[in-house]
This record gives structure tokens, C-alpha cells and sequence, in this order.
């Protein structure tokens, strides 16, 4: 039986999670490791200033005082008996689109499974009064068991979101590319109680640059949305620009430079 | 005069961010929007759970109660009096390379600025007991030149990481690729006062894949390393690779997704 790990960032207590290791633990020897409290927007955070603590809430399942990044690593580390085939992270109450995955706890476990080799995989459901679970499981399940079969491309996890409705009026699914929030960037203004202006982050309403090959807009569409998500941020177009343009500017001007 | 917001992620009273202020104020307007304390490895990781306090430290000198990314985001819509031209991150005590870069704060303030469509850069050295901040301070001064006149591609942003050395000592400076980490996986054991284990995540040695295209390799050579690093995370050879071969497999059984 292979290992698995999940992980989510809402927190141990969501009932995402739950949702997500139903699914699992019929694919393998499923362990959950998850921070103890909600971590969303925790982004790929690790805690370095202070020791974390591991508690075995029952067989099997852990949680951390910690960000879901801290999670994985702390689980591959030292809770789990071996190292596992899979790590999967969710099902997140939110969906996790576009520029915004960078902020994302539930990507970021994954992408840290990634970096450990282990294919990884994030699931997350647009935010909602009530959670079609039962659809985002069955999801869940076909698209876990695919990847402990035939793996994943190298340094590569799968971002996967998921439409909140019932499994019969989900459409298929679709491989799409990162789509693009065009500015939002809603602050809210607050006082506390001394009078004093805050400020709190949130709000407001995203707007989405369009594409029928876009995560966001294969969502709305009511397909389930597969992102293939890789490690290397290069922008390798731009290298090639930068290493003839800057040159060419005489940029720069250490003299021992042209020795090179 | 341009605008120019200057952040890090190793707090308003590190000597980095000072040296950068210095580099930048002959180019433009400068203010300093910070964190108030360290927030080192916070990655792109947002405060939503709470307000945030901007205190005005002195003229054109704020700190926040968050994290890098609250900066940038709370100094772009509340702050600045107008949008800034660029946005400087750093100067980290500690490198920026590789699959780590997802970790680290400087870079993530950068990201923030690059998702507000303005030039952003981030500047690190790695760790040290002691810094050639004047070093960095020159090398800041140039490439934060070039761009507020040349601006940057679409969707990118700068990583540069500086060798900790005199001026004489650089060789020049190279575009690179972002290197790769290979598993360190450092956690320390540590206990509690009431002999309670603890674990403490770091310590460790990296072991880095090479490449001397690689900005840790570029940067272990006395060079500065520059990478071009871009939002959009979808691995587009995986994306074609899996249109083919999930559909090949079988792998989606929704009646539905014959029909589309």
C-alpha cells in the first residue's frame, strides 16, 4: 500500500480535509499531518523563529502549530514511518486561480511535496455557503489514483479546481494554464478601539483576465480545472532578451567583466 | 521624480534596507514601507485574519505589523501619495536561490509589486556575519537605474543576488537561470521545559544542483546573478503532454466531457 499524505491549510478541523482523506484512504496508507488552525493566505511560509509541536490527535492524524508548508516537511521528515507516494493537499473552501496561487497555503503544500520529488496535488472548491464534498471527493479519487499509477512530469504538481455543484452537473474536465487577476487590490479601512485607523486586507471582487484556456474561466464553466504547476519561475524568453539587450546598453561596467 | 518603494523582509531596522534607501534616493522619490520586525521565509503569504497598523516612523518612513506582502500592497493603496515607478525589495542578509526563492519574503515583495504591473526587483547577499553593503548599495543603484528607464517584460520581475565582497572583488555581472535544491531536509530536535519534543526546522547544509548557467553557481563565481523570475507558474510542455495522454488513457469518465 502506498503512503499518502494530506494536508490542507483551513486547518485540521475543516471538513475539507475529512472530505479528502475519504478519498485517499481507499488508494493507500493515508496519514493526515495539518496545521491545527486555518492558515489560509499563508502562502510558502516556513516557521523558522520558533520550534513547532507535533500532536497525535488520533491513529494517523497529526497536527502542527504551524503553516501547511511546515506540515509537509515536518511529516516527511520525522512523523511519517516512510516516505510517501503522494502528498495532496485540500480540499480548500476557496478556489486557488491565477496569479493568486503564489498566496495559496493548500498550492503551497504541494509545491513543497514537489520539492521533496513526491507527486503532489492541490484541490480547491470555490468559497461557498455550502460545499459539494461529496463531488470534490470523487474528484479527488479518480485524479489521485491516475497519479499514484503514472506519477507526474518532473518538478511538476497538479493544481486542481474543482466547481461547487453536484456531480451530475459537472462537465468533464479540462488542462488549462495559470489565468491573470487584473487589479483588485480592495483595503478596508477600521478603527480599533482607541480610535486608531487600521487597515484590512480584503473584500473585494477579483476581475479575471478572460481565456477559454484559463483556469478561472474553465471553473465558471463547471468544468473540474487541471493546472500542470512547475518549480522554476524562470522566464527564460526574457533571459534571452536580457543577455543580448543589457550588453548591448553597456549596461554594466566592472571592468573585469570583458575579461569573460 | 519617479516614485520608488522600498521593502524587505528582514524588518524596518535591518542595516539592508537602509543601504538600499541610500542606493535609491538619487533616483527618485523614496519612501520605506517595512515590516516592523523580521519576517524572514514568510513566501507570499497575506494577513487577512486580522487588521494592520501603519505606523509613520518618520518622513517617508513607514513600518507595518505584517508581512512583506501586506507592505506592498497596504504602501501601493494606502500609502504612497501616488503609484510608484518601482518597487526594491531587500537587501537580504541571506541568498535568494533556486527552488527557495518561493520561501523567501524579499522575493515574494517583489512579486507583489510585479502583480501590481510595476517594475519590481529584489537584492540579496548571502549570509554572512559580516556585509559589503556599499557593494550592494552600487550594484542596487545601477540595475534600479535601468529599469526605471527600461522598464521590465511583461509579468517579470528581477531576483539579483549579490556576492558579499568588496567592489573590486565582483567579476561582473550574469543573467541566470533559477538553480535547483536538492533535498537537505534539516530539522533539529529541541524540548520544551517540560521535556516535551520539539522539532525546529533548519540547520541544514543545501546541496545544489549544478549548472553554470544556475544563479547559485554564478554567485559562488564572485558574480552577480540576475534572474528574470515570471508569475505564471503552468509548465506549458506538461500542459500539451497531459491534452494527449490523459485523454489517451482514458483517465475521465464523465458522460458529459464526450459532448464538448
Amino acid at each position: 500500500m502506498p503512503l499518502i499524505l494530506v494536508t490542507n491549510d483551513d486547518g485540521l478541523h475543516s471538513p475539507g480535509i475529512m472530505s479528502l482523506y475519504g478519498a485517499v484512504k481507499h488508494l493507500g496508507d493515508a496519514y493526515i499531518v495539518a496545521p491545527d488552525r486555518e492558515r489560509s493566505a499563508a502562502g510558502h511560509s516556513l516557521t523558522l523563529h520558533r520550534p513547532l509541536k507535533v500532536s497525535e490527535v488520533r491513529e494517523r492524524v497529526y497536527s502542527i502549530n504551524g503553516t501547511p508548508t511546515d506540515c509537509v516537511t515536518v511529516a516527511i521528515n520525522k512523523v511519517l514511518p516512510e516516505r510517501p507516494s503522494l502528498v495532496v493537499s485540500g480540499i480548500n473552501r476557496g478556489a486557488n486561480l491565477g496569479d493568486d496561487i503564489t498566496y495559496s497555503g493548500t498550492v503551497s503544500a504541494a509545491i513543497e511535496g514537489t520539492m521533496f520529488g513526491i507527486p503532489s496535488i492541490a484541490f480547491s472548491m470555490p468559497s461557498s455557503k455550502q460545499y459539494h464534498f461529496d463531488t470534490a471527493s470523487a474528484v479527488a479519487y479518480n485524479i489521485a489514483s491516475y497519479v499514484l499509477k503514472h506519477s507526474l512530469p518532473y518538478d511538476t504538481l497538479l493544481n486542481v479546481n474543482i466547481p461547487n455543484v453536484a456531480k451530475e452537473d459537472i462537465r468533464g474536465m479540462r488542462f488549462t494554464r495559470q489565468g491573470k487577476r487584473l487589479y483588485d487590490g480592495a483595503i478596508q479601512e477600521t478603527f480599533d478601539p482607541w480610535g486608531e485607523k487600521h487597515y484590512w486586507i480584503g473584500g473585494g471582487k477579483p476581475y479575471w483576465e478572460r481565456g477559454e484556456d484559463t483556469d478561472i474561466e474553465t471553473l465558471e464553466a463547471n468544468y473540474i480545472s487541471v493546472t500542470p504547476i512547475h518549480l522554476d519561475l524562470t522566464n527564460y524568453d526574457a533571459l534571452s532578451f536580457f543577455k543580448e539587450k543589457w550588453r548591448g546598453d553597456g549596461m554594466w561596467t566592472w571592468d573585469s567583466d570583458e575579461k569573460v
